[in-house]
């Protein structure tokens, strides 16, 4: 997804540093520091506009979350509804995902989204892929021991691709779903994300998985 | 999936001992001396009226085969087809698929497949799907090291379990397919079983898996 630039939002991002992330890598250890308090940290890497992180930050003020998305423009829009709610437990942080071991200490993250992520559906774009191995590697690093991913997506082969690909990297799969809104149990945990909106209501399939790293 | 008694089944079944194993016992670490050679061997378990198993024998007569249903009247159908082709490749064996290792020493069988198994959607009869973890010990008994299951479904609810099931025991994901007929590259080496024909005749997708076994 490239989104247009959205005016004045290098400025707006600047002005209000209580809620996105100014230089990440000071607070590579220090997260609980920043967030003020012991409680757990999820983060979503390519959060888009942020939807799925600030309604799951409403749902559960007891978590800290942290969006993560490299285009800035995107982000502002997070920003925008983060300053509406005003959601403490919530930081936006503009960097790639490929070098999350640069801002997240070994253990300190308890749990990994990802959401709708570009597919990249040609083999030479592989790599880009946010559940190449090595991006599995880069998470399973910064996450604690048994971490898990939980992923979610309308993509048929990005999903076919991602089953794979954890498994292969030695990932157990809890759970999987394969029309994620037919299960009325989760219906009532579901946060939608804004791609998860669009896509469900032109009556696409959502699949969804619960990937777990082995120690 | 039940089906009405054939009049004359048992008769025919046992009029045709060249197709039929008798005391499937006896062959337990010498089924090559059974098909008079070394190929390898694969087995459907819960093969049903045959398309598959006499489809794949076809097209692979380097490769021995072996259709296992525990409906006697089901494995008569298939025996009319492997009549009717005459096909030195194939051997019906009318048992129960948790009672393998009576029948198969370790290691003696190349490959497992998995058709349109009893999809069995109530949690209190887990222990009877073909995926089961107590199903899955004993194909990896009688499967060579690093074995693999080939398994289609058109059952959501059962790919879903399978996969989880599989991955939970240990199993690798080699690759994973959630809508079988739109790949056109595996189209050609695709053979459909009964239950296939019917339900993507239908409009359902077709679910498939290649999973392994870790050594
Ligand atoms: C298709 S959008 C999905 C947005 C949102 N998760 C949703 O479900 O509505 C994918 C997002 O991932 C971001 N993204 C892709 N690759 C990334 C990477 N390597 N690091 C950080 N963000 C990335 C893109 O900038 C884009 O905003
Ligand atoms: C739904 S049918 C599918 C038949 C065929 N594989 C197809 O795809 O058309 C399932 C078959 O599995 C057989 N079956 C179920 N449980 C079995 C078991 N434990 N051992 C052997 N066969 C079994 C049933 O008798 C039935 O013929």
């Amino acid at each position: 997804m490239r989104v247009r630039n959205r005016k004045g939002a290098p400025e707006m991002m600047a002005a209000n540093t209580q809620y996105v992330v100014e230089n990440p890598e000071a607070f590579k250890g220090s997260w609980a520091e920043k967030f003020g308090n012991q409680n757990p940290i999820h983060i979503e890497v390519g959060s888009g506009k942020g939807a799925f992180i600030t309604g799951m930050a409403q749902k559960h003020p007891d978590i800290n979350y942290i969006a993560i998305d490299m285009q800035l423009t995107v982000l502002s829009y997070a920003l925008d509804k983060v300053l509406e709610l005003d959601l403490p437990n919530v930081q936006l942080l503009h960097v790639d995902g490929s070098a999350l071991t640069n801002y997240f200490a070994p253990g300190e993250v308890d749990l990994v989204y990802l959401n709708f992520s570009d597919p990249w559906p040609k083999s030479r774009h592989e790599k880009r892929r946010l559940t190449y191995k090595d991006f599995l590697k880069t998470y399973e690093t910064i996450l604690v021991d048994n971490g898990q991913i939980h992923f979610k997506t309308d993509n048929r082969g990005l999903f076919e691709y991602s089953l794979a690909s954890m498994s292969q990297y030695g990932m157990i799969l809890r759970q999987v779903w394969l029309d994620l809104h037919v299960d009325e149990a989760f219906a009532e945990k579901n946060v939608m994300t804004e791609y998860e909106a669009k896509f469900s209501s032109k009556g696409q399939v959502i699949y969804r998985v619960e990937a777990q790293f082995q120690s």
